[in-house]
């Protein structure tokens, strides 16, 4: 099922073209993006304009910045952000003046734990002023006075998120999300974006869906509120899983966190697949806190079935949130592999049902449908073992998925032998809704 | 409660008897067998006729087998049916001549991981010849051309499947099944019918019987159908539990598997014995294929809570189905056990019932009813400890059963002291029939 | 929250008070131990008359006691009552003459397993008479002949029992109760009393109460059942939890058993705060029998749920029931923290609620709240990851001691960031009762 003989788009050169870019969560950055991803595919890109009120939030001044940078008495440029963009404390106030440096210590942002990582600070929402540093670098800054300029603006403008939809046979639909709001950082997040993108195209080419597919490039939290805000009577109706995809390319085993205290679709297959084809996965309970879209998609008035996919969870990896998360963090392959776990859930989802057996009393004749081996007592070939569990468990409650849960495979191990059975006429789907799975 | 002062059939002389004749599904193997069991216990045989529908299969062919032979060049017999059963494929069309060895060897049955074993095997419902043979014996095959004879006939006859039944207060019936098919094997199959016969005659000489009990000897599968197919209506209104006796006469410890998702009264009873009486039992969960008269019994559209009582579940002892299988196998001893946890399962079953404490407001004053001890202080016995829970928990709601599962004790164990109890009429049973227990 | 400015009464002096008192479950020694206590709280002592029925009993008749001895052949003490009230059974028939040694040995009561101890032994409801004696001077018992005098009074007269109540907003009821028969024993049972006592204290100078508090002293058994029959209509419809307080000076960690099979407030709370904030603390689950208080208010026809506070179930500590139960296994500050530890349970009683998200839709913009950080990246407080997990559960259905149970917090640790977030307007409790909870 998979489009394995597909060509990918290369995630190296999209990488490469996406990487410079000074992202937030409003401004020409994340526009630009978005833009160079909808050459590879139709993303539909939305603005949504300063003060729009979106939930208990509204849509905050645009932001945007071309220069900035700390000077010695001297004249020496000591922090530049034109050499890394995360040298700004991303949604700074503009700021041109000679400060003291006690001032400027106030303003400057460092970790003592890594010091030589610049950190990723933000201020959306509070006016402040700063910028990030080495805390190595601390050192350097021997002065009593500094020259500080920040040639940023912040006006009204428009917040930009990005939206695909794919429809299949149904209208319930299948969410995938992914943040666009970090500056030059790889897995955290540019792998998301990359993931979703691939994945979009594999669907998009698949001659047969059952469900409908949404994708949305949004900024962190208010970006995923001004979408929720727009779009929440909708998804309430159509959307019956899904999962926000984040840092996705680093080395570590896939994560998976659910959606809720009940289990949807997309969590009941998640959890069969990675169990089952990716060993060493892992897979986790929900967290009562959630993750941010999950904060937003989950909250108590929305319920929406939002689950996790990462591999670094909570930002579980040494670079996170720092200059130190380059290229040299993520792998093509880690990418690929993302892709594949995605692929073999949706061909979960696609194809579990209900059936019903259709010989319910006792066993039926299977050498009439050439469903048995000929000789008896030679070793039961795993086919043969499948057809007995399936016509034993296929009373209508349960689907393919319950029942591979039951017997602790993977449902895409049973679905060959569900087809078999449906071809002899022994099982025949029950008449269900993709909502009732 | 336990009959052990009668006289026991001697399970040796019974074995002796009925191990060298050639069973199958049908034939007079089968039919001689029953006629054995029958001077012991009052079988009803009966014949279904071939062709017969039963559900989705019919009563096969009769199939009956005089001599069969294997001849090299010189006229030596190689493989004789005369020597053991085993060494004709089971409903081995008939078939005389001379064979290239290469046409013999596609229908010479052996085991390369066994090679002293013959192995044991069918061909039922597939027109097919054949012999089976010590793997290590396959290098005496050195001609290129070979003799063989099979006189089995194959015709319209009929399949011969044994019953009997034991009235008892109630109509709800407990059903006990075993296999009978199988040719000479000891442990399968010549224990479970031993046993069930047995426990028959321990039952039969009980005074009181709450349950009804009903015992069938049915070929494997095929036979279950068609007991089920003439019976289902009646057993779908009165059986409340049971089990298949299979392999009960190995060295192992007994091993329980339970009828499906709802917990029968056997399985109850037979989880409370085998967990406090006989440690070391393997206590399983469900099969969800179940067992070979379990998929018959347990299907979808019969749903009869049928378990299975084994010390060699899915044949888990390096003899089964191969002439290796032999007395040595057995021991009378273990058949012995088995009956003794048959007897438990149904003494706990007997008298499991519901019970409402009739001083329900605080605990009775227990020196009133001689059921205190007279100092306070001293070490309290388990009888009064027991008098105790059974005051606190029974409401009408939970069984002895019940009780017994959460103290973790056997019911045995409890049912002295509930006697006493409601001799001083401080437990009356609550108004309930064998159904809802 | 905690009292812990007050002065408390002096565990020692009153428990020097107590001590010497022979206390059954009748008479003036329990009559004096009352009024001993009415002078620090004000019990409402109670009188119950000889041949009161209360359920299946009836008070007994009143046992008094002066003296009692035996003496050798030549006059000499061997045993008095005077030196250890222990020495004669509790509510030993009046019983003056010379007795063969024979005869004696039948009435003197020691244990074998603890040689220095005089076990302590009682027959309320035998007529018996009786002494007690340390094992190892059995030996000095070298006549044949003592004589032997028990002054004791076994007459109408009245069972005494007391009764404090403290009302709340809410007629809700938590009830605390204490046994108060034992004679000279330090930790069962001087330590129940105490700590009940104290406990009392500290709730009556609290400001405010949601819920009501009882607080009963009563003969162990017999004194509950009194109780019991002459209250269970008003207990019925009020009472929400509670603990029988038990053995509460040993040296243990805190053991704690619930109430029955459903959740009581009382269980709920009892269990965060041990898990959390004591460390080490037993938690046990029902115990079917249940403790002897347990035994009359979870009876069947009452249901009440009474718990279990204990560091010593069962009697779990060597000097239990015998004459070296005495101060030297009690300790001041194991009394206090018993009584810290009742006092947490009922912070996080009387301060559970439910609350709902008043902006449900996505989190609240909580800048605007004043409840977020101004920097974003840094690392989070547990404050503002309090506000996170109480908006995203804070539906209606969850109440305070839910959530952290699912988030493995103690709910007094919650507390602070719910009263925060109700100030700013996000959450406002649900409309429910204290019964609701």
């Amino acid at each position: 099922m998979k489009t394995d003989t597909l060509q990918p788009f290369d995630f190296e050169e999209l990488f490469d073209e996406l990487w410079p870019i000074c992202r937030s969560i409003t401004g020409n950055g994340l526009r630009q993006s978005l833009e160079i991803l909808k050459r590879v595919v139709p993303i539909d890109v939305r603005e949504y304009e300063t003060g729009l009120r979106c939930f208990d939030w509204e849509v905050p001044l645009e932001w945007n910045i071309k220069e900035a940078w700390i000077k010695t008495n001297d004249g020496r440029v000591l922090v530049n952000f034109a050499d890394n963009n995360l040298h700004v404390l991303n949604y700074s106030l503009p700021k041109k003046g000679i400060v003291s440096k006690e001032e400027l210590f106030k303003h400057l942002h460092s970790r003592a734990d890594l010091p030589d990582a610049i950190p990723y600070r933000t201020c959306y929402y509070a006016p402040e002023w700063g910028f990030c540093v080495e805390h190595a670098r601390l050192t350097e800054f021997k002065d009593d006075k500094y020259e500080v300029f920040i040639d940023s603006t912040l006006k009204p403008g428009a917040m930009t998120i990005g939206e695909m939809r794919l429809q299949g046979e149904s209208n319930d639909e299948i969410v995938f999300t992914t943040y666009l709001c970090h500056p030059s950082m790889a897995n955290n997040e540019l792998s998301g974006p990359l993931v979703q993108t691939e994945l979009f195209k594999r669907l998009q080419q698949r001659l047969q869906r059952r469900y409908s597919y949404r994708f949305v490039y949004a900024p962190e939290t208010i970006g995923d509120i001004v979408f929720l805000s727009r779009n929440s009577d909708e998804l309430k109706e159509n959307m019956v899983g899904g999962a926000v995809l984040t840092m996705l390319g680093n080395d570590s085993p896939m994560m998976f966190e659910p959606s809720g205290k009940q289990d949807s679709i997309f969590d009941r297959a998640a959890r069969n697949v990675l169990e089952h084809r990716y060993p060493g996965s892992s897979i986790g309970s929900r967290n009562p806190k959630g993750r941010a879209a999950q904060r937003q998609y989950c909250s108590p008035g929305l319920k929406l079935p939002l689950s996790v996919l990462s591999r670094a969870l909570g930002g579980s990896y040494p670079e996170y949130h720092t200059s130190l998360d380059t290229k040299s963090v993520i792998h093509v392959d880690r990418h690929r592999q993302a892709v594949g776990i995605l692929e073999d859930i949706i061909d979960v989802i696609e194809h579990n049902e209900k059936f019903i057996n259709q010989r319910p009393f006792g066993e039926p004749f299977m050498s009439k449908y050439d469903l048995s081996t000929r000789i008896g007592g030679e070793r039961i070939k795993p086919q043969n073992l499948y057809y007995k569990y399936l016509l034993q468990m296929s009373d209508g409650d349960s689907d393919l998925l319950d029942i591979a849960t039951e017997l602790n495979i993977c449902m895409l191990d049973l679905l060959t032998a569900a087809q078999d059975l449906v071809a002899a006429g022994l099982l025949s789907p029950a008449q269900t809704t993709c909502k009732t799975l």
